[in-house]
């Protein structure tokens, strides 16, 4: 069953109109990914009586489809096993330049600081992550490895900040690994004693002439509940990337990527459900694009150039910060060069673009105007083989020439590529994980967390793997530990 | 008296709890720039009571300190008389390019097919238009010449789509005359029957529980005014380029920008009062950011470089599209390389990075890599000797080899130079004006237009200059006809 949610009335409706409660609840939890199953647990734990809501037949969301990397620092287990140093203090500098120009420092600091704690608390709910490292640059370990540079820890504009640390701890299985993330802490939301209630699809929430969040509206097996929520409603329903409605409005630049990075749930409507009930929703343009170049990591040696035939980026750069630069600065045009001794090791599911012998043929075969592709290779050739990169400061570690004939370009282009895209706009929280409406007054009752809130990383291009899936589980915790404590309005 | 608007509460009230109502009329416009003074003479003479109510002094708002172009077309006295010929479908066109990507088509149709009415509505208020066309490529005719073309008509990407016309209509006084535009317009609906209420803030709708907006509250001289608005009330208070915390929400890379091409009422209040009522707030990070670093046009025959001292753009175009380009696409590094004869005749305010004798010394001077430069202006002049732009396609009338020392390189950094900026997100409306909820129902009542609203143009990087005065005088009349015409709810 689909329904085009688009055509969903989400305007609050007021108690008074409620002509009977068909469930009550002190706690509310609208989704069952990471934000709102950890929000679940923590509820429960601070002794209120929980629903969780998920629209599909099982939670799980868009965390249980990722690779299921996680940020954790500040010294967990896995990082101290493998021999890397990592503080609070690293970990809140490299956090406040990943999250961004906007960041906010209360949510920046909170989450570094429980950062350790964090991760021992889903270690305790049965998540394994084993105690090995994998080097080099990569979208994720494929096999059960763990730890990883998931960002721009070691590239040029961050590295200079900071005593660079690995953070993103990936779920010990192979593959993409999200499920095994979410299995247990699924089934420990299941043993916790909140009811969940699957299939149900919240539309609207209840809501008080005075602003106070009572309840929701939901649909279940084709009925519509009245579901009361005496402390509190945490919307953690995730992000609008499948809405092409809402891209329209907010981020039409992500329209162009051709393969989201989410769920079916991802639709908005947890947003459009806030906004409802007076909600702001802030940072709405912003994304996170990924054209997936690399692994392997000797791609990194390579060149990535616009439709010019120049030189746009360090391009061992993390691949969120290379599709925005690709979507956003080249009007999504861009090729990856290689020589035949890197591009002979790669595992990159891209296509050719032109394979040729002479970079003349090549930025012919490309349509680039004459001359110039040869005249970027010849200026980086010759720094490189000096281990300098003065234009873009590339690590010394994937600078050497490229002299290897045949020469190809593997095709980065938004047609013939495959860019990967999430949103990370969504309601205005602040690190409690209270709801603000457009006077950056709190919404009493209203929590957000995960995609359906703008959380801690604003900006795809300083963002890490693992920060999304961090901070939904973070300050899903946050928020319901908060939520439970709250006053109840009954 | 100076307030910070962000402290005010604009959550819409419900009409119990108005005591007594202190004025009343059948239509409310709040704010009295181009977009609510055009709607406020429509409303009158549709035969509405009309308040209208304006912060400052007197109206007039950004309108009134802008450079008094505005975009018409399709043949208007002025494009007859000049000896251009331009049509509704040619225009409509046009339009439809500037708007953006995400154009409105209702919106684009109507405003082409309504603009030599809307030219000769204006003329018979007593806005003068001169029969002069100025040519060559400017920020708006510096005498009291009328007609320029004020976009990308003749540029690249945009040239290829349509015939090119100017539609750029300057009101005729020396300098900066949006203050001509706006006083006659301002003494018609001084002397039009509607009541104007000077120094009057409003801050609240008044909104039935059902969504219908009956009035606004609004503060004048010190006492809270109930304003009763039988038909509708039209919000037409401006952008929130003055709102540095509303500019941090949606639109953050805007805050680098020095200079607001604003007046104080652009703070955002009315869009916080209309999403206080429930609407939608769309397109919030996109504005228009202006470099000017022509005229003079010879400026145009200059090459404009990042700090890889590489060309990004076509110097021929808007400056709003190289202003986005430099913002957006090159972290607001750039600087315009002219040679001795170029320089010469400049009348820009910018001030000058480094001149030297070589474009080798120049780089040096600049900080850029070796060489680059160097063959940048190499290959420039090559092909423009043959009057041909192979990277960026440049008309002709701008391609020479720039071979006249010294050279200089004029400061186009967002550090060094002077960016303008306003904000072209804002209410959701229909081309009616209506105003529209995050669902897309319309808010019954309730209108939106000019920068209050998000309008008819939508990216800066296709602006024309005169388009945002177009689009609020023409969709605030259309508002203001539209809300005149509605049942009235008592």
């Amino acid at each position: 069953m689909t329904l085009d949610t688009n055509d969903i009335d989400t305007r609050a409706i007021r108690p008074e109109s409620v002509s009977a409660w068909t469930h009550d609840a002190d706690v509310v939890v609208v989704g069952l990914g990471g934000a709102g199953t950890s929000a679940t647990l923590e509820a429960v734990r601070a002794g209120a009586k929980t629903i969780a809501l998920e629209r599909q037949t099982r939670g799980g969301g868009t965390s249980a489809v990722s690779t299921g990397a996680v940020y954790f620092g500040g010294g967990t287990r896995v990082q101290k096993d493998c021999g890397f140093e990592d503080s609070v203090e690293e970990m809140t500098k490299a956090v406040r330049m990943a999250a961004g120009a906007q960041a906010d420092d209360e949510k920046v600091e909170a989450f570094a600081a429980g950062s350790v704690e964090h991760f021992n608390w889903m270690v305790d709910l049965g998540v394994e992550f084993k105690s090995s490292f994998v080097e080099g640059k990569t979208t994720h370990p494929f096999e059960d490895d763990c730890l990883f540079f998931s960002g721009n820890e070691l590239c040029h504009g961050f590295r200079e900040g900071t005593t660079p640390a690995p953070r993103g701890h990936k779920v010990a299985r192979p593959g993409e690994a999200g499920g095994f993330l979410m299995e247990p802490m699924l089934q420990a939301a299941e043993k916790s004693g909140a009811e969940i209630i699957n299939d149900c699809r919240v539309e609207r929430l209840i809501q008080r002439d005075d602003g106070r969040v009572v309840g929701v509206v939901a649909v279940h097996d084709g009925r519509t509940c009245f579901i009361k929520a005496r402390r509190g409603v945490v919307l953690a329903a995730g992000g609008f990337v499948m809405n092409e409605r809402m891209l329209a409005e907010h981020a039409p630049s992500l329209l162009k990527c051709n393969w989201k990075a989410a769920s079916a749930g991802d639709d908005g409507l947890g947003i459009r459900v806030g906004l409802g009930a007076g909600a702001l929703a802030s940072n709405m343009s912003e994304g996170l694009v990924l054209n997936a170049y690399y692994p392997p990591s000797d791609h990194c040696k390579g060149i990535m150039v616009n439709s010019q035939g120049q030189r746009f980026i360090n391009e061992d750069t993390y691949l969120g910060r290379t599709g925005d630069a690709i979507l956003q600065r080249c009007d999504g045009r861009a090729w990856l060069i290689v020589d035949d001794e890197l591009y002979g090791r790669t595992q990159a599911f891209h296509k050719l673009a032109a394979v040729e012998e002479t970079f003349a043929d090549l930025e012919k075969a490309l349509g680039f105007p004459e001359g110039e592709l040869v005249h970027t290779v010849e200026t980086y050739n010759r720094w490189a083989a000096r281990g300098q990169d003065p234009f873009f400061h590339k690590s010394a570690d994937y600078l050497r020439p490229l002299s290897v004939p045949p020469y190809a370009a593997v095709d980065c282009t938004i047609e013939g590529s495959i860019f990967a895209v999430f949103t990370l706009g969504g309601l205005a929280i602040r690190a409690t994980g209270q709801v603000l409406n457009p006077d950056r007054q709190v919404i009493p009752g209203l929590y957000a967390a995960g995609r359906n809130s703008a959380g801690l990383c604003l900006e795809g291009r300083t963002y890490a793997s693992g920060l999304s899936i961090g901070d939904a589980t973070f300050f899903g915790r946050v928020a319901g530990r908060h939520v439970a404590a709250l006053e109840p309005w009954e």
